[in-house]
């Protein structure tokens, strides 16, 4: 099998440590034991070769070999193709882990992410705009909870959609949003207990804290 | 191979009508000619049933023999995988169909979904956390333009990625978003004037007019 190189940029401030994307890839090789090596391009100087492995100037992209795999759903996918421990093999279940997957990057994190934005901005400001924002995000966390509530993992044992849903709530609990959402909240603590999610947060923090 | 049925609600107010995201399936079973039937649930009253196929309440989902699919993008990947006409089989270009399809599905739509929310609300109040939603549509924008400068398609020929990405932008074109971006703009005219569009589109506004 090809190396797997997983880059992510050199250094980043201190706020967004712990939370860039290249965690999801990491958490997803650590529980998949599958072997890996990080590349750093630069956080304040980003060329045309960066462009050309990420469109959009983000990190992280994952080469496998011929394959240079940009978008963290793209590259779990991928590596849920390489690892059983990620996505199950038996249809029904791995069609439900999809699903879930999709669900956490659109249905979830298009409203969990803007409203983040504005926390972040440590913006309360009440329009009309904010009021229907964050009731699009009440809505999708009222329904995670009642699905929740019934299980411990997305589909029938923990899979790459955990470590997805996991990230996108772990950045509203950073803005005590799910306060209300007890289901939510334990979901996020066990998931987050998770040897793979330790160590992948600890290389994340160790990396970034090297480029200081 | 079994039916396939496609669910989307009875009826929705006339702002949605050619927006509701049954049209992305309608719009790629249509690109792969694959026969399909349309089975209407409520808006109005949303019961137990609905929920177990579609956790949010929202619609679509597709049924395919045994398994029942929600989120577009899942159902989108599903299709991929029943017609090289949505998803090439080269391993490099099936890699980058699937990275464009989450890219438009995360790096883009969690940008412009917000930012239509607060545009369908006329809601322009400047406010730190909107001029920070706003700058991130633009960097994304910015970026999806530069790409569509150099290519006709996202992949190597029309994909289930163009679907989604289109679609998307349509909804920022829809609040004269892309004004200053006329490679997106000529995408989005390039794609909709596609058969498939075009009969996916006047499915959807018949079948919602017939709930009236």
């Amino acid at each position: 099998m090809a190396e797997l190189v997983l880059t992510t940029f050199d250094w980043v401030p201190e706020l967004p440590r712990g939370y860039v994307r290249d965690l999801r890839v990491r958490w997803a090789l650590e529980e998949a034991e599958l072997p890996y090596r990080v590349n750093s391009v630069s956080f304040r100087d980003r060329g045309d070769d960066h462009f050309s492995h990420q469109p959009f100037g983000q990190v992280p992209w994952l080469s496998d070999g011929d394959l240079s795999i940009f978008e963290s759903g793209a590259i779990l996918l991928h590596l849920g193709e390489r690892s059983d421990k990620l996505i199950m093999t038996d249809p029904r279940v791995r069609s439900e882990v999809i699903e879930w997957l999709f669900a956490a990057l659109n249905s979830v994190e298009a409203a969990s992410l803007p409203w983040s934005l504005f926390k972040f901005s440590g913006d309360d400001t009440e329009t009309p705009g904010r009021t229907h924002l964050d009731g699009f995000l009440q809505a999708r966390l009222q329904r995670m909870e009642a699905v929740l509530k019934g299980r411990k993992w997305l589909a029938e044992s923990f899979s790459v959609a955990d470590i997805l849903m996991a990230d996108v709530l772990r950045l509203v609990d950073r803005f005590d949003g799910l306060a209300d959402y007890p289901a939510c909240s334990n979901y996020v603590a066990r998931t987050t207990a998770r040897p793979g999610f330790l160590k992948a947060y600890k290389d994340q923090m160790e990396h970034f804290a090297a480029g200081d």
